[in-house]
């Protein structure tokens, strides 16, 4: 950030008076700039013990497999995100979708939010940043080409809780040595 | 947003290529300048059956009661944001924290997150946002005195899972008739 977004002039770095954080502010109309997390939202679309997968079209990790997902936008809510991204991703509709799984990424100041949805049909298609969509039973998941850390680790315990029937909200915390960060969204 | 952030030029609204959104997009440089929903972290501290409680002392809402909660921060988790909540608004450093209540509320492009954490000791105090910080048994929580309606529907069910003993994670969208906004954070 080099410049005040409301009033143009040059933003410098220093703590705000009852503050304790460096932030953004602007040397001339004194707007404090805040940076905060963002919010992935995403969906694990099930349809008879299957899963619906997505080949990436775009970067990062073009050509890998991903559960739909991207950032939340203003004026939604998280499920509401979910759907979204699902229906842009994979031309797919989810019913009973319910809250599953959540990450925080701090390093990239980033927190997933996974929800599991039931597809209401099983039509389904390759959206704007998809190159293939297609259903995966637990032997088919193509392990090694998933795109993401949190993708394989929601998987892998979405066909554990299925084993047991029992689906609980989890969080978990995704770092990693501060000098190598992964192609994470 | 009137301004780049990057080059100081006017930005003006547009749906950038492969997008579907008006997005404030650079003039010049053509940065698009995403705006996305911020999380706000918050914490239930429990002692031996009471919660605790901060006073207002800022606005919005100033003189009203609120669970200790926040803007999480970038750099940190949201169990972290919510800790240095409890620490800033209370002085209070709370253990075996775990996520409880999730509530979505896409007017004004918040997402909530309250964790129910126990207090470490019976230590805590006034920080620089409180005017007063203090123990609550059910009986004694000022219902009529809570800053924002997130703050009284978690305690209220907060006391309702103690009875039973378990606490399921909940998630839920708090709307309200679009021309009147209450005084969330």
């Amino acid at each position: 950030m080099n410049f005040c977004s409301h009033c143009g002039n040059p933003v410098s770095q220093r703590i705000p008076q009852d503050d304790n954080r460096l932030r953004f502010v602007c040397d001339n109309c004194n707007t404090i700039h805040y940076e905060n997390p963002r919010i992935v939202v995403g969906c694990l679309p099930e349809w008879e013990g299957q899963v619906l997968l997505c080949r990436r079209a775009i970067e990062p990790r073009l050509g890998y497999w991903t559960l739909p997902a991207g950032f939340m936008e203003n004026g939604e809510t998280t499920a509401e995100g979910a759907l979204r991204e699902t229906w842009e991703e994979a031309l797919a509709r989810v019913r009973e979708e319910r809250l599953y799984r959540l990450f925080n990424l701090p390093q990239i100041n980033q927190v997933y939010m996974f929800f599991i949805g039931t597809l209401e049909d099983k039509k389904f298609g390759v959206g704007l940043e998809s190159s293939e969509v297609r259903l995966f039973a637990e032997s088919e998941i193509p392990w090694k080409e998933l795109a993401f850390p949190v993708m394989a680790q929601t998987l892998r315990e979405y066909f554990e809780d299925s084993k047991k029937g029992e689906f609980t909200v989890r969080i978990s915390d995704i770092t990693w040595p501060s000098k190598r960060k992964p192609a994470s969204r």
